[in-house]
């Protein structure tokens, strides 16, 4: 096989998926309006069960409408959560895919950047106050 | 002194304020629309140049009306942002901190819930690409 | 020199070594089972005493039969930590290096897979802990 | 409720647990075998879809025989990963329970003192390929 | 436009710099005595207010001379920092520029080597203390 | 025995050191000039080979006249080297720790503020270049 190296598994290719991974890669591809299986779901279908696993959750909660439930966020608030996650874990292949899933949407540049400068201004006082060691304002009692 | 020990240094009481640092306390308690100040910022205050440079970009980005500019995002998504990388990071001050300013906005436990789920989602396929280093799917130009 | 950039330093080249790092880059290859010596310690070269103490703590380690001592691990599992380490870190190079080590002592596709999968829940377990800001559960004295 | 604050959302006691969230509360216990149900799952209660899927991930993955399925990992490997990781990022909760699941599958504190070691070491390198920015070795075709 | 992708957003180019971004690329230029403007500024040039914030912050903190205040560090110490938590974080493009800034100030190999054998021992022993829960020890009274 | 439970394992105490860990115990205490030993030392002890390679590592790079090994660094440099990193990782113990050692080398709570302000400006730029995903700037060739 002459495919280029994309991961430290060579991914499964969309023409050799059968059964359950051909279903899920189905799946995908519809749920997301997309004509091609990403990279990660080619990468995790060498684990079908790891794949049903991670689709199934990123479903539910990604594209909550696809899964047959409500959600209490809407969509660009999600995949802002998950851009902020993956910047701040300084992930690109999730970087990449979230900000793409982000313009689909509609997000702007001028919105983008002021995604990542909330997210660098966290990260800031995150290492302030673990730099000086501060501790947590007393809260009020839970009920 | 007998203050407990709250950091590293010596945080600045309300009462021991005075010049910038009286005026940034004050605006703090305005703009946020709460009567103390929090630790965060009373350690800040023993490096004044640095409790003004925070205060004023967390006051553009979190407060923007008080700050006199437009956002295109609106008051939750930017402390769930907050939230994400705080969570993501493992900041229990930042973590309380923002829970709190949700709460305050009405974000319900359900809703937290989604939030968490989202971070915690995006932490599992962040560790996925890396473990296996998934290169990023080939983009479109960006022009 | 047109070597190709692979750091922010110049590697020595194993032509070049002489003296301590001769023999430490020839103790590598035989500890190791290759006929080459890996860019990380080409690189830590450039500080010899550093290439001792990283070479010495992770022969010690990781191959502690040629280190004269006992292990209570199986030589797969002390990479599995590594790897779990390295996933998580998002270490591209160490990803790599410990993936190709599993190879070679035998882990299948699925077995990495079941790996990964642990490393991916625990990155999740991880984020909502810190989320939610849990504490630990009560735990019984040591003695 | 005077209950002890634990987290930022209230957690579910085991007495009001109803229906689902019951029915994996006393999952959790059999599984496990424990008497109690940990604050993790407690907190997660609050959102039983998440609760619902957390559960299942972990059950499969750490506890493969109850979920009826084979594992090509040793419960105590299993479980070094889940400490491994929980380590590097930190998490006080997770090393508290890890800890614990080892010393229950007889880890001694002299192997643990090697998985922590090797824990560290990994830590170490991976600074310093990051810290040199150390380019991944040229890897054999994957067939 | 052809441009080489060097990021999610299109960079702004020094010729199509105006205004205040042109003023502050000029400034970046003569501040750094360099002649162009890296990637990092003309990506933030997408996003005006923020370029102006986060350039206001590293000339206060890095140029201390060229603002107008008086720092306790020397410029060495200071580049060390940006490079102790670069390569902490695993940020690329941040460890070659802050490498790139020390070697012009003078920093040989054998200090980078020192500096990165720290980098390394501390993320040894943060795993270490973390792995094993550490309690700090009991610290004196701050007044 | 009713020592209050200070890590996952219980400490070695001073007076039950014996051989190997009693000489680096007294090293350790006459080294850094302090009459107690620290936690994470006596911790350490419950692994011997890990309490001499962690210990032997730490005092070559931290205590370089001790161990008859000249520094390109000062004492400073090295505890704010050590802090930088355990403030980025968030590290409770250590930068308890470190933030006493630079105390005890005389620095101000206005330069610690300028090491912390430095510390966060880079966490900053690093989430700003991983959120945007910022390619390396060309750099020159090596030689």
């Amino acid at each position: 096989m002459s495919e280029v190296r994309i991961a430290t598994v060579r991914p499964v290719a969309e023409a050799e998926a059968t059964g359950q991974v051909a279903e899920i890669f189905a799946d995908i591809k519809q749920t997301k309006g997309i004509d091609f299986v990403p990279n990660l779901w080619r990468v995790l279908a060498t684990n079908p069960p790891q794949l049903d696993a991670v689709w199934r959750s990123l479903k539910a909660l990604m594209h909550p409408e696809a899964a047959g439930r409500a959600s209490q966020l809407d969509a660009s608030t999600r995949e802002i959560i998950a851009l902020a996650v993956s910047a701040t874990n300084g992930c690109a292949y999730c970087v990449n895919s979230h900000t793409a899933a982000l313009r689909k949407l509609g997000l702007s540049t001028e919105a983008l950047g002021e995604v990542l400068a909330i997210v660098a201004l966290f990260n800031t006082t995150n290492a302030l106050v673990e730099g000086y060691q501060i501790e947590p304002d007393i809260l009020p009692p839970l009920d």
